[in-house]
C-alpha cells in the first residue's frame, strides 16, 4: 500500500469488527452545558486492552502474507501498543515479540505476557528498545509493526471515524489526540473522504507538541525534549510517512497543559464514572478551547490505562485544585494554649485537619516564634475561604502554602 | 398497591424506559477467569444521576394522583436517593423538597439543587433529616418517598431484573447489593416471577448486615451500630413492608469486609475503566465468594457516586494492599555517610523514595541511635521483598511499618 484509500478504509473497518468491542458514543449533558457545544465521547478506554491500538495492529496483520505471518511480528512499546499488538497477534495465531524498556512496570510486562507475546526487556528508554526490535526484525525476518508511522496501521485506526460517522452522521467536529500521529492520520483522512464538512482537530500535550511545530515548519521536526504527564502522547517526532496526510486533513491543532488534564480527569470521572488516561484526556480538555457554537463535537477517549500510582497523584492534585485539600501556615506566640485556640477556630469552621506540623524557634521574636503548618480538608473554595477568614478574624495571619510538597 | 405483582412490574418497566439510559451488560473476561463463573456487570453507575435510584422514584411518581403530584414530593437523603427523586420529579414537572443533614458535602447539595429540587438542610445525621421530612409531609400534604421501604419504589427498581433477563435469558445468578432492601426486593421478586430457576443473592457490608441478622431472627431487627466504608448501604434496619418479600425471594446473603471492597475497586477500575462506589462494589467482591461452576452471574453495580476524598483514600489503601507503596524503619549508627549508604542500596534495587523521616537520639546506643523511616514506591510484592532483602544483605534490620499513618 503506498497511499490511503477509501477502499482500504472500508476493508479495515469490516476487518476490525471481528475483534473490537462496540464503543457507542456517550452523549454528555455535563460537557454540553459547560461548553455550549453538543458533546459526545467515543469511549475507546472501554475497548479491549483498554485502548484503540488493537484496531491498527489487527488490520496490519490481516494484510500480511502467510509467510510473513508465520515468521511473526515484533514491536517495541511500554504502553498501549504492546498490548494491542499482543492481543491482535493472539487472535490471528501469529507469534509476537515485544521489546520493552527494562524500566517498564511489572504489571504491564505481565499483561503483555498474559496475552501470549514473548517479552524481551532491553534498554533504559523506548528508543533503545526500539533499536533492539528493529535489529531482531532484520535478523529473524519478523515484521516490525510501527506504533504510528505505518499506513496500514493508520488505516486500521481510521475505523474509529467510520464508526463515529455511522452513528452520528451529523457530526461537525472530531477531536483526536496526537502522539506520533497514527490515530489522527486515519481518523482525519477517512473523515474528510466521507464528508469534507467534518472538521478534525488534533490535540497535543503542550509539553510534547511535535506535530504543531512540524506543521509550522512545513516539515517533520524533532523536539529537544518532551515534558508532560500524558505519557502515551509524549513523542518527540511525528511520523514521516504519515505527515503529508496530517498536513492535508487536520483543520487545526490544540495544545493542552498538564493542569488542564487534571481538571478533565476529575470532570469525566465524576460525571461519567469513566477512567481515562492522561493522553485520552487531551480531547476532553480541548472541549473548553472550542467556541460555543452548538456544534456536535466528538472527543475520542483514546485509552484508559492509567497506572495506579499516576492515578493517585492525579487525584491528589485534583483535590488541591478543587480546594478540597489546602495548607496554611500560622505563626503563634510561644505561650501555652495557642494550639488549643487555633484548633477550636478550625473545628468551629468545620475544617478537618489531616496533617499538622508544629515548629518551634523559627524566629527570636517570642510573639511569632512558633510556626504551625496545617493541612485540612474542606468542601470547596468557599469553605476554604471561610476557614481562612475565621483565622484572620481571631487575629492570626494565615499564609497559604502549596500542599503538594507535603506528600 | 398492597402487594407486588407481575402486572405492576411490567408497567414499571415500560414506564421507566421513558427516562433511563440503556445500561447494557458488560461481559468481563477478567472476572470470568478469576472466578470460574461467566461474569457480567449491570452498570447502573452509568445511569442518569450515577445510580439506579431514578427508577423507583420515577415509577413512584407515575402512580400518584394529579392532586398528589400538585402538592409535590418530599424525601430525606444525603446520597443517591436525593438526586434520583430530584431528577424524576423534574421530569414529571412535580415540585420536590429534599431534606439533607447539615453535614452533607456541598457538592451533593448543589447537584440536588441543580436538578430543581428545594433543599432544606436540617439535623446532624440522616435520622434527624428524615424526621423533619415526615413532619413537613404531614404539615403540607407532600407525598413522602421512602428510599427503600415502599412497594411502588421497589417495583420501579425491579425494572433492572426485567432488563437483565431480556438481555441474558440464560442468567443463573444475580448478585444485588442490600442497604435497606428496596433494590433487592424488586430484583429478587421479579426475577423469581420470570424464572424461579434464577438464584438471587443479596450482598451486605459485614459492618452493616441488618438483613442477614433479620433473616436469622425471622423478623426485622435493628443493629446497634453500623461501621463500613460502603456509605450507601450503611443501614441499621431493613424495610418492614418489604421484609416478607426478601424472606421469600432471596436465596442467600453474602457479607463483605471493607478490605475486600478496596480490592474490588481497583480490579474493576483497572480492568473495566469504571468508577463504582463502595456500595456498588459489594457485588463485585461477592463474586469471589461463589463456587467456580461456570454459571452465568450478573453483578449489579448500583452506583458510581464516590466522593473524590473517599476515592483518594481508597486508592491510597489500594496502593498499600498491592505493595505499590510500603514503609520500612531502619536503625543506623550515628556516624557520617550512613544515609548515603542506605540511599545507594535502595537506588540500586530501583526503589523510589517518596517520603523520608530521619530521627536522631532514639536510643543511647550510638550504634543504632538514628531511625530512618523510608516510604517507597515498588512495582509490587516481589519488588518490595527484593528491596527489603537488599537492605538485610547490607547488614541492616529493616522493620516494615504501616504507611497509612504517614498520610
Amino acid at each position: 500500500m503506498d497511499h490511503l484509500s477509501l477502499d482500504k478504509f472500508e476493508e479495515a473497518y469490516e476487518t476490525v469488527q471481528d475483534v473490537v468491542l462496540p464503543t457507542n458514543l456517550i452523549q454528555s449533558d455535563f460537557f454540553t452545558q459547560m461548553t455550549g457545544n453538543k458533546v459526545y465521547f467515543k469511549p475507546e478506554n472501554l475497548q479491549l486492552t483498554g485502548a484503540y491500538k488493537i484496531r491498527g495492529a489487527y488490520y496490519k496483520i490481516s494484510t500480511l502474507s502467510e509467510e510473513e505471518k508465520e515468521k511473526g511480528l515484533i514491536t517495541a512499546s511500554a504502553g498501549n501498543h504492546a498490548q494491542g499488538v499482543a492481543y491482535a497477534a493472539k487472535k490471528f495465531g501469529v507469534p509476537a515479540t515485544i521489546v520493552m524498556p527494562t524500566t517498564t512496570p511489572l504489571l504491564k510486562v505481565n499483561r503483555t505476557k498474559a496475552l501470549g507475546a514473548v517479552v524481551i526487556l532491553h534498554g533504559q528508554v523506548y528508543d533503545e528498545a526500539c533499536e533492539k526490535a528493529k535489529e531482531l526484525a532484520k535478523e529473524h525476518g519478523y515484521t516490525f509493526v510501527h506504533p504510528f508511522d505505518d499506513l496500514d496501521v493508520a488505516t486500521g485506526q481510521g475505523s474509529i471515524a467510520m464508526e463515529i460517522v455511522k452513528e452520528l452522521p451529523t457530526v461537525d467536529t472530531i477531536l483526536v489526540p496526537v502522539g506520533g500521529g497514527g490515530l489522527a492520520t486515519g481518523v482525519s483522512t477517512l473523515a474528510k473522504m466521507l464528508n469534507p464538512k467534518i472538521k478534525v482537530i488534533g490535540v497535543e500535550p503542550a509539553g510534547a507538541s511535535c506535530l504543531q511545530e512540524s506543521l509550522k515548519e512545513g516539515k517533520v521536526v524533532t523536539l529537544d525534549k518532551v515534558n508532560t504527564i500524558a505519557d502515551g502522547t509524549a513523542v518527540k517526532t511525528p511520523g514521516e510517512t504519515i505527515f503529508p496526510y496530517l498536513q492535508e486533513n487536520l483543520d487545526d491543532v490544540i495544545t493542552i497543559e498538564d493542569d488542564e488534564l487534571i481538571v478533565a480527569f476529575l470532570d469525566i470521572l465524576e460525571n461519567h464514572k469513566l477512567l481515562v488516561e492522561n493522553s485520552g484526556l487531551l480531547t476532553v480538555a480541548a472541549l473548553k478551547h472550542l467556541p460555543a457554537e452548538n456544534k456536535k463535537v466528538v472527543s475520542i477517549l483514546s485509552g484508559g490505562n492509567m497506572d495506579i500510582i499516576t492515578l493517585s497523584s492525579v487525584v491528589q492534585n485534583g483535590l488541591i485544585q478543587r480546594s478540597r485539600i489546602f495548607t496554611v501556615s500560622v505563626c503563634l506566640p510561644d505561650v501555652p494554649g495557642q494550639l488549643n485556640k487555633v484548633s477550636k477556630i478550625i473545628a468551629d469552621a468545620q475544617g478537618n485537619v489531616i496533617k499538622l506540623e508544629h515548629n518551634q524557634f523559627i524566629s527570636v521574636n517570642r510573639n511569632s516564634s512558633v510556626e504551625l503548618i496545617i493541612t485540612m480538608e474542606a468542601f470547596g473554595e468557599d469553605h476554604k475561604q471561610s476557614i481562612i477568614q475565621a483565622l484572620q478574624k481571631a487575629g492570626y495571619d494565615p499564609e497559604e502554602k502549596n500542599p503538594r510538597a507535603l506528600y
